[in-house]
């Protein structure tokens, strides 16, 4: 374990799936660390004590985040400017903050709104792990092992801030790297946003036709595949989608250009359009596996 | 096994993933049958002959369906027509033709026009099972095992025929149910093209940004298993697509709609409607997984 964590005391802001794994996989490493769990729900909580996830908890922020020397705010989107508004009055230019957010342009313009400035200890991040599946009771020590995390430290943010919170992230595994914050919004948009919201407007689509139940019926596991994000948290999209709109709409433009191309294909019976851009996908996509089967080695 | 099958030759046209899935699950049963190939590669040919797959190959379609009780056509759906022009000189009432193509409208088209009938053997099919990898070498006998495959039974198709056609899918462990033809393509243009179409296309959308190859790299699992149908074979889905294509567009159409509407959600900051939908979209999915699970017990 990187000696920056030695003795610190670490809140973890929100036990979902996001913190619940951070608690877990921290805890898991067995050394001398005071992790303290944040949530509304005492039975989480306590389920995460009994865990041995965190060694304590709290409901009141202001409590638990005294004296912290790193917290983690792994709330959705949204609801991380109330989580400042709460630290406001014990944060301290020692203490660092970050966050596990899926936007982040969203969460720098909160903290700059609450705290009148970007405190120096606060380094926006975003780990780039998920399931479709939410809550503590899906969470899992090995969530971010060979995952990245993507720092988009601010200029007001200090040096060792990043380290701290590169060092946590690098403890459970992940592979840390750094990007601007506009990029990571746009990034994100066309890799995460986008198939979100064409999964979850694909089964919405057709469950809303007639027979819906016959149609979802002859299936097969390509479509399983294919919608398994449209399971995820709908509070978490949600957020999403309202911190994110301008960016996903950008790159939803795009999208729909090109189906609306392949669609006056389909109907012109333009084989070779079809062929062409088939080929192009399928190439892209077995790069793209050769590039993830590369990293996991 | 069913005795229907007992004594019967049995030709597939086409060692693909699919025409070779058949053969390795028929010949695992270590029945009294006759397995013959036809195909253009005599080395994948000879492979499967090696493998115990087939007993015998031609790659002339007259010379090995001569005599066949049951001629299975595992070809792209464009492709079709012309197995049924060489298949036209050696056909017989008693010849029981079935087809595993994925759309059912032009194979029916094709057999009309080159036999200028229905031959009363003839029974389409479909099984609705698959892989993103395509070929011989990603064949595998238990393809089919808890698999639906539709039958589109036309008015000229012989009782008989449908028998057995159903025998064969149902020894390697699938569940045969009928449709009309119409209803068949309807039903596969909203569960299996659409989302191919649009897997495809997203996938190409991104590769063509600027920097497309950073996009990839923070691409999650999600991601992944969205886009695992974008490695489907390009010409069997170039085929499905102008054979399928206004059924598609149909639905398509439906989808684009959806998606401008939460397009605006998002831009409009409505929660509500991105709330509800998403709230909506991971019920059905989740129901759709429940049923799955059901059917896998």
């Amino acid at each position: 374990m990187n000696s920056l964590l030695n003795g610190k005391k670490i809140v973890i802001v929100g036990l979902g799936l996001i913190g619940g794994s951070v608690a877990r996989g921290l805890s898991a490493l067995n050394a001398d660390m005071d992790i303290v769990g944040v949530g509304r729900n005492s039975l989480t909580l306590q389920n995460a004590v009994d865990d041995g996830s965190i060694a304590s908890y709290s409901t009141d922020l202001k409590v638990a985040c005294k004296d912290a020397d790193l917290v983690l705010i792994a709330v959705p989107s949204l609801s991380v400017e109330q989580v400042f508004s709460d630290l406001k009055e014990v944060v301290t230019d020692n203490m660092v903050i970050t966050d596990a957010a899926s936007v982040k342009e969203v969460v720098v313009g909160s903290a700059q709104r609450i705290f009148g400035r970007i405190p120096p200890g606060f380094v926006p991040g975003h780990p780039i792990a998920g399931s479709e599946h939410s809550g503590y009771q899906a969470s899992f020590p090995e969530l971010y092992r060979n995952r990245k995390v993507i720092l988009t430290p601010l200029e007001a943010s200090a040096p060792e801030a990043v380290s701290l919170v590169t060092a946590m992230w690098g403890s459970l595994g992940a592979e840390v790297v750094e990007m601007d914050v506009a990029r990571h919004d746009a990034v994100l948009a066309a890799t995460s946003h986008l198939p979100h919201l064409l999964a979850f407007a694909l089964v919405d689509t057709l469950s809303q036709q007639g027979e819906s139940e016959e149609i979802f019926r002859y299936a097969a596991g390509g479509f399983r595949d294919f919608t398994r994000i449209a399971s995820s948290d709908p509070h978490m999209w949600r957020d999403i989608f309202l911190a994110n709109g301008q960016a996903t709409a950008n790159v939803l433009d795009l999208y729909i250009e090109d189906l609306g191309r392949l669609r006056a294909a389909m109907l012109d019976k333009n084989a070779e359009v079809l062929m062409e851009t088939f080929r192009r996908a399928k190439k892209s996509r077995d790069n793209f596996m050769a590039m993830l089967s590369d990293k996991e080695e």
